[in-house]
């Protein structure tokens, strides 16, 4: 999507350790307006997949899942939250996710009210990089017995093959920015050619 | 706003010690043309107002906020970041609020670049009872010189006097939704009926 790959060569800064920031307009400062250009593009590409609700996990996911679920007929958004602790009293699903940034794992539930069987789920989140918050909001759905239709990404790190391996298990993921390489020494990057995107 | 009132006594759920759960539609499970409404309720009281920037905390207020933004001509949301410790480098405006739920104060932090003496400010959050967590976004507000122009906000505890106590100041607070009282061992709430809201 070249609206968010110009966006992120304008305004996105690369850091060494393959850290992109983003945060002057997606993940701390939020453009409201792209988000909506992000939702319109997401709709574009999953047409006719029958989603009844989008779950994202917080908190930069949720204005982007939010501002997207218009595009989207208006479906719920559920998010995913990080819990002290993991309390299984039957009332939630719970897993936990690993965070490379943090170097730990980390507790995340959902209310076992608001998934179940007849949900059709998008998941959607700001990055993709390993996937792990990804697998963890999967088992979530696996847990609730809901069906995960696919998965809408803003930005990709393509190179560190997460994106990949979730299309390799047959997941269909939809990124509208991949990168192919970042260099934290000249700032550089570069993004995957996508000829069939918007 | 009638409309949130509603729900309110639909799928609120009130326990005891004052807690009121919505997370079947404001703060786990979001409901989006709710959340539009709210924004286009919110844009009508603060007509004129020349707002620049919404100002918001993670989680909870991220998607109202972002939501509504749409009805300010899309102007950019910030949501103040929970942090774990504050690190006073000079790049972000950080404070502590106490939490009553949480029995303890954290940190917050708000990047420096996203705040300035030219934006007018509007604070948008899904809750207000004692008001502490708005006590510290126009804290930082106030460091960044930025003016905060009034409150939005979804559903106010207006017996626990909080907005009484910001209004009093001369601070313009618009809720929603005006809670009088609760009952947990009944489960009956009854609302400040404010014959000029829509």
């Amino acid at each position: 999507m070249k609206l968010l790959e110009d966006r992120i060569r304008t305004d996105g800064v690369v850091k060494p350790g393959g850290v992109l920031k983003v945060d002057a307009f997606l993940n701390h400062q939020c453009d409201v307006e792209l988000f909506d250009a992000m939702g319109e593009e997401w709709a574009r590409r999953f047409a006719g997949v029958p989603i009844t609700k989008i779950l994202t996990i917080e908190a930069s996911g949720i204005g982007i899942a939010c501002v997207a679920a218009r595009h989207f007929g208006g479906v719920p958004v559920v998010f995913a939250k990080k819990a002290p602790s993991i309390n299984l009293d039957g009332d939630q699903y719970a897993t936990t996710i690993y965070s490379f940034t943090k170097q730990r794992e980390y507790p995340v539930i959902v209310g076992s009210r608001f998934l179940s069987p007849d949900d059709h789920v998008l998941i959607i989140d700001d990055f993709l990089a390993n996937g792990c918050a990804l697998e963890g909001l999967m088992r979530l759905c696996d847990m609730a017995g809901a069906t995960v239709e696919g998965i809408g990404i803003a930005i990709e790190k393509a190179f560190q093959g997460g994106g990949d391996a979730l299309r390799a298990r047959g997941i269909r993921v939809e990124s509208l920015a991949r990168i192919s390489a970042m260099d934290g020494e000249t700032g550089e990057l570069a993004f995957i050619d996508d000829s069939a995107e918007a």
